[in-house]
C-alpha cells in the first residue's frame, strides 16, 4: 500500500466501450459526449472501434467519427481493432494509437471475434506492422484475462503467454481487462506479479467493469500493484455485447475521487467529470451506475 | 496485499443502520428481513438502536423488536446506543452485546447525540459499568473516523484518543466508521496504522458506506490492514439521517463476492445473502444500490 505511484493516467472510454452496448446514438450526441469529456482535462480516449457494423451498430459511424477528432487537440485518440483490416481501416481513418484486443479465453475470443485465443495471437506481429509502417503505437488488451463466461476461469499462464508473443512482436503498450466484471483485488495483485516479468519495461493498463461491485477496489489493487493506466468511463457507461452480465466500466468520476483523496494525481477534473457524467446519462437516455452523479463530491465545511 | 486474514466476520447492520433512514416499517416486515439475515447464516446482528424514538422513528419499536430476538438463536444481536439510559434500556430489553457511538468530531457529535466528543468520551466508563454489571459486551464505534460534514476531515489524534479512551474504560471491541461515505483505502490503510498500537490486541472492526463508490475498496483495505470484522447491510441498504449525503453500507452480498473470491472465509452464504437482498427491497419499496442484486453471482461454465 505504501509504494502507490504518483501520477495515474486515466483513459476514458466512454465512446467505443461506453456506447457499443448502447442502441445507436447521432453522431451529434457522440460529439457533445466527446466534448464534455474532453473539457474534464483527459489526455487520451478511445473514441471508437473499426469493427462490424453488423455486430456492433452502434459503432457503425467509426469513420465518420474519427474525422472529427481533429476539433479536440491535445488528446491523444486510439481505435479498437479485432483484426489487421480494422487496423487498416483505424489508420485509414486517420488514428495513431491502435488498440488490438485478444481474448484470452477461447471461449469468448471465439464468440467475439471468431477466433481462437493462438490465432488471434498469432496476428500481433502483422497488426504492429501496419501500425508502425503508419506511424501508429499499438497496445494489446487482453481480454478475459480473469475469467470467462464460457471457459470458467483463465489459466494465468495464458494471459503470460499473449503478453509474450506481444512484447516479442514489439507492441507499445499492454492491458489487462475484466471483460465481464468478475474479478477482486487479490487476484488482481496475483495477475500482474504474474505477468510483470513478461511485460518488461513496457506500460501496462487494466480494464475494469463494476459489475460486481469491486471494480474501484481492483483498480486500486492494480495500482498499488504497479499499474499506472486505468480505462474508465463518463457516469460508469458500458458492457460487452458478446459477454453475458457485462455491464458499466467504472466510472470515471467515482475514479477520480478515490485516486484524488489518495495523494495520485490525475489529469480529469472532478467537477468537470461529474458534468460529463450527466451529459453521458442524457445522451444514452437512461441512468448511470456512478455514485459521484448521485452523491456528488464530499462537502466538508 | 499478501497478509489476509483466513477468515473474516460480517454484522449484518440491516435492520439498525439499514433502516434508521427509512419510513418507519412495521414490526412484522422486520421479522421477516431479519429471518432472511438469518438463514444466510451470519453470526451477528447489529438489531436496533435505544435512542430517541423522536430522532429516529424507524427504531421506535426496539424493545418489542428486541422480545423476539429469542427466535433466533445461534446470532449474537447487538444495539447501538447513546447514553448511559440507552444501554439500560437495551439491557433491560435482553440485549447483551452493547455498541457505544462516540463522533470523533464535535460537529457530528452535537448534531447526533447533543454532546461534544470529549463529553460522549467521558461517559465511555459509566456505559461500560452498565454493561459488564450486567454480564453484556461492550464495543465502542467512533462515529466520523475520518471526515465530518461539519467539521471536515478528522484529525487522527481525535480517533487515537477515544482508543486510548475506551480500551482505559476495558471496552471489549472497538470499531471505526465512515459515517458519511468518503473515505477511500489509503486512508483507511493509514488510521488503523496509527490506531494500531492503541486498539492493542482487542478485536478491531470497520464500517464503511458506498456513498462514492468506494466502499469495497476500503473494506478490502482494512481486512488487509488487519481487520477482521466488517459492518455491511443487505442490498446496501442504510444511511445516517443527521450526516448530510450519507446512503447506503456496503452490500453484505457485494462484499461476500469479494471476500470469497479472495480466499477469506466467511459465514455468510452468497446465495441467500442475494436471497435476503431481494427481502430488503420487497420491503422497503424502493430499488437498493446492490450489485450482486443486479447482476447476480458470476456464471462461468
Amino acid at each position: 500500500m505504501s509504494e502507490l505511484p504518483a501520477h495515474v493516467d486515466i483513459r476514458d472510454v466512454s465512446l467505443r466501450d461506453g456506447l457499443q452496448i448502447e442502441a445507436p446514438i447521432p453522431l451529434e450526441a457522440k460529439l457533445e459526449l466527446l466534448a464534455a469529456v474532453a473539457a474534464t482535462g483527459v489526455r487520451e480516449m478511445e473514441a471508437t472501434a473499426f469493427v462490424s457494423p453488423t455486430k456492433v451498430p452502434a459503432l457503425a459511424d467509426a469513420a465518420e467519427l474519427a474525422g472529427q477528432l481533429h476539433n479536440f487537440p491535445g488528446i491523444e485518440f486510439s481505435a479498437l481493432v479485432a483484426s489487421p483490416n480494422g487496423a487498416k481501416r483505424a489508420i485509414a481513418a486517420g488514428l495513431s494509437s491502435i488498440e488490438y484486443v485478444v481474448s484470452a479465453a477461447d471461449g469468448h475470443s471465439h464468440a467475439n471475434v471468431g477466433r481462437s485465443t493462438a490465432e488471434a495471437t498469432a496476428l500481433i506481429p502483422e497488426i504492429v506492422a501496419i501500425a508502425h509502417d503508419s506511424g501508429a503505437s499499438v497496445e494489446v488488451i487482453i481480454a478475459t484475462a480473469w475469467d470467462c463466461p464460457f471457459d470458467g476461469p483463465t489459466p494465468p499462464q495464458r494471459v503470460v503467454d499473449i503478453v509474450t508473443a506481444a512484447t516479442d512482436a514489439g507492441v507499445d503498450r499492454l492491458a489487462i481487462a475484466d471483460t465481464i466484471g468478475t474479478t477482486t483485488p487479490r487476484r488482481v495483485s496475483e495477475l500482474i506479479d504474474r505477468i510483470r516479468p513478461s511485460v518488461g519495461d513496457r506500460p501496462l493498463g487494466a480494464h475494469f467493469h463494476n459489475t460486481r461491485g469491486a471494480g474501484l477496489a481492483s483498480a486500486y489493487a492494480a495500482v498499488c500493484a504497479g499499474v499506472t493506466r486505468l480505462d474508465a468511463s463518463s457516469g460508469g457507461l458500458g458492457g460487452c455485447p458478446f459477454a453475458p452480465g457485462a455491464s458499466g466500466n467504472i466510472a470515471t468520476e467515482d475514479l477520480v475521487y478515490l485516486l484524488r483523496d489518495s495523494g495520485i494525481s490525475v489529469d480529469v477534473d472532478l467537477p468537470a467529470a461529474i458534468t460529463a457524467a450527466g451529459v453521458a446519462q442524457r445522451v444514452v437516455g437512461h441512468e448511470l451506475p456512478s455514485s459521484l452523479l448521485r452523491a456528488g463530491d464530499r462537502k466538508l465545511s
